[in-house]
């Protein structure tokens, strides 16, 4: 079997990405959503695609003191020689249980397109993208997003079927489930959907670690957390 | 000791990232780079500086089958429910040999920046962002990268002491010398440099696992060096 | 909640684990294996259990030039300095496709103890520990460890029950199928399962990188996949 | 230039690792640590370097709640069904800080065992190896060790140099000057020597995912420094 890839080549006066020229045709031109949007769609996006695309992945570069970016805090405070280790530690978590559920709507919108809100409902007893323990009434990002896919002309089934499952199940829509229609909506195949949140969240734990360089907390976090866990075990002196 | 983090909060209705609302003043309003550079400086990026920040990182997005994407391959090979692992996989390898030379540039650049090219390139053996194998005449990259930092103004002292130093070693000055030196005229800490390539390459991770599970080469690679790596073992039937 | 773990505790003249005395209960009297046992047991093995855990783990250690060897020696070559770095690399993919299924058999021993083996294969198309690409008729390294199994005498209904489902469904059973199968006679939590090939392959990878220092392959393997993945898109010359 | 490996080979019939038949010459006869020497000499141990080899490695494997054990954990919380990767994550940060500095006492004896200790701490600023903020009058592993050093006769000119050099600094050896010096007793080349805990460790992490299975920290620890961390930052109400 070949070893193939289309993504990229160079010659000794050319650099071409997908397609394009990359000091001619890309650099200045298009931004880093943009270069993201190209690798995971081959094509350029123009500039209601550029902005609402975007948008999605913005949403998802910054949650402040995750599980996430303490993994990648800790990881550092052993290795500062090797930040882009800490990265990959804090990227590890990004599993089923939070960057998961973006997969999972727009997996679930993309095979149930045709059915409606009630019967999607009754058929799950579990579905993502709904309700959240901080913003329980509504959440903010999911209308602002909505409100970005309509201007730029996405808004479409898949976003009204995701707010209809919401309402049948008398739950908030939350970021995970607008971003997950809106990618239904620009036509990006569900199984790239994590990859959102795992780059979104690449770009995040860069500032976490130059914020934990200059204002650490690691160490503390260690040494409080070792001395409750183990307060058990030790002779009481 | 204090657990403090100056990155985000949110409360039932509110969603901050460095001091800006999230849905309002973010989303639809900047690009994934421009959240980048608001990462590392806290400050969201002009127009120029918008321009200039995401060349800067869009340079670094994709550079074909590297070993990096190797490793991101033949990683999700073995776990295709992780993804985000995959990616993990392919970050952890970029350290000094790779994009460690940006950083290397960067740091040089911010340390040097009184002394002549000449006093440079005497005081060091090995010098960081100089030469190519395969970009020998000129690295195309370079010459785009100094020219948007030329229409963005941000062409300035480290630029061309870069370019001096290329000169007086008498070799090209590559994308990670122009990347290193524009970063400086950005203003960014060279202790941030090696996190955008952390984060570009993260954003070209993703592409690669997409065109993996579409058009898979790792089983191949495997196989392929399996067989040569032991062929000198094996009994010969 | 309370923060709290039972595995350590130290003071300024004691260090204990799993509420051994590391120093005078520890060192000098248990192998690697046997305090592998110890973290997921909680019970320091008797000679027979230690003979039986450690020739399970010490199966999982090596197997050549598997995508995850590749994976860690690719990392390798581009962050020397960070082979911890590298060896995670190498773990990251051992998931579902390959290390995955010690734990699928472990499960389904387990939750299937009380059927007989043609009523689990009616129910199941797809039995994991089954079957071989290379060892088609036998898988010597089963017949060793079911031969460990009874001189140690834990060969008992988990590896009787596996047996006979191999010979139910025509197939060999291979060496994760007798590794599920002897740790559930050992008593071990399935969810512990897939962690004897992770700490298993992470000695095995430390072995690998030691090899790449001093006889590389990485360097080659990059550079012809990448001369064959993209010559179609290289203009012709 | 030809990609060759000469860990292991297997046919139909035999698996060979290190020039030993897996099934007929390992199994049942090595342990874990033994497996691991071999894999970093390409030797058997005899009866003391197995003794001693596993010491080391074991003394390695334990120590609570580290950054590394937290790292790990936090990470299993968002990726349950990816524990691979979490310790992964807990590898990551094994670098400079912590698990270094047996790397760097095995650098430190090799490339000066031909000097005093008054020679070498007038040499150096800063040595591995010594003080503890714990066991801060005698390590109670070091005084273990290098009795296991002395029972399998191999304490030798390392050891007493490592010794004389804590006396010059008036400094305690602690378990990694220890390690350091009888990883070199045992002759096993410095660069290996971070391996010992890269693999000890992740021993130690799978015991820590399977207590975090059962009896978890890492929501509390995340929601507890989540709020700690914004508390500045959120209006007072």
């Amino acid at each position: 079997m070949a070893i193939r890839s289309d993504i990229a080549w160079s010659t000794a006066d050319r650099i071409v990405v997908r397609g394009r020229d990359l000091p001619r045709e890309i650099l200045g031109r298009m931004n880093l959503g943009d270069m993201a949007f190209l690798g995971l769609t081959g094509r350029v996006p123009n500039e209601n695609q550029s902005t609402l695309f975007n948008a999605l992945v913005v949403t998802l570069v910054e949650h402040g003191i995750t599980p996430s970016a303490l993994a990648a805090r800790l990881t550092y405070l052993g290795a500062p020689e090797a930040m882009q280790a800490a990265v990959a530690a804090g990227l590890c978590g990004l599993g089923s249980v939070f960057v998961g559920s973006t997969e999972g709507v727009a997996k679930l919108l993309t095979e149930n397109i045709t059915k409606s809100a009630a019967q999607i409902v009754a058929e799950h007893k579990r579905l993502p993208g709904l309700g959240h323990p901080l913003h329980k009434d509504v959440d903010p990002r999911t209308v602002r997003l909505f409100e970005i896919g309509r201007e730029t002309g996405f808004y479409g089934k898949f976003c009204t079927l995701m707010e209809a499952i919401g309402q049948e199940r008398k739950l908030v829509v939350n970021a995970t489930g607008a971003i997950g229609a809106l990618s239904c909506e620009l036509g990006l195949d569900w199984k790239a959907v994590r990859g959102l949140g795992v780059m979104a969240r690449a770009v995040g734990l860069v500032g976490h670690i130059l914020e934990e360089s200059r204002q650490p907390m690691a160490q503390e976090v260690w040494e409080r957390m070792e001395a409750e866990a183990s307060a058990h075990l030790k002779p009481k002196t």
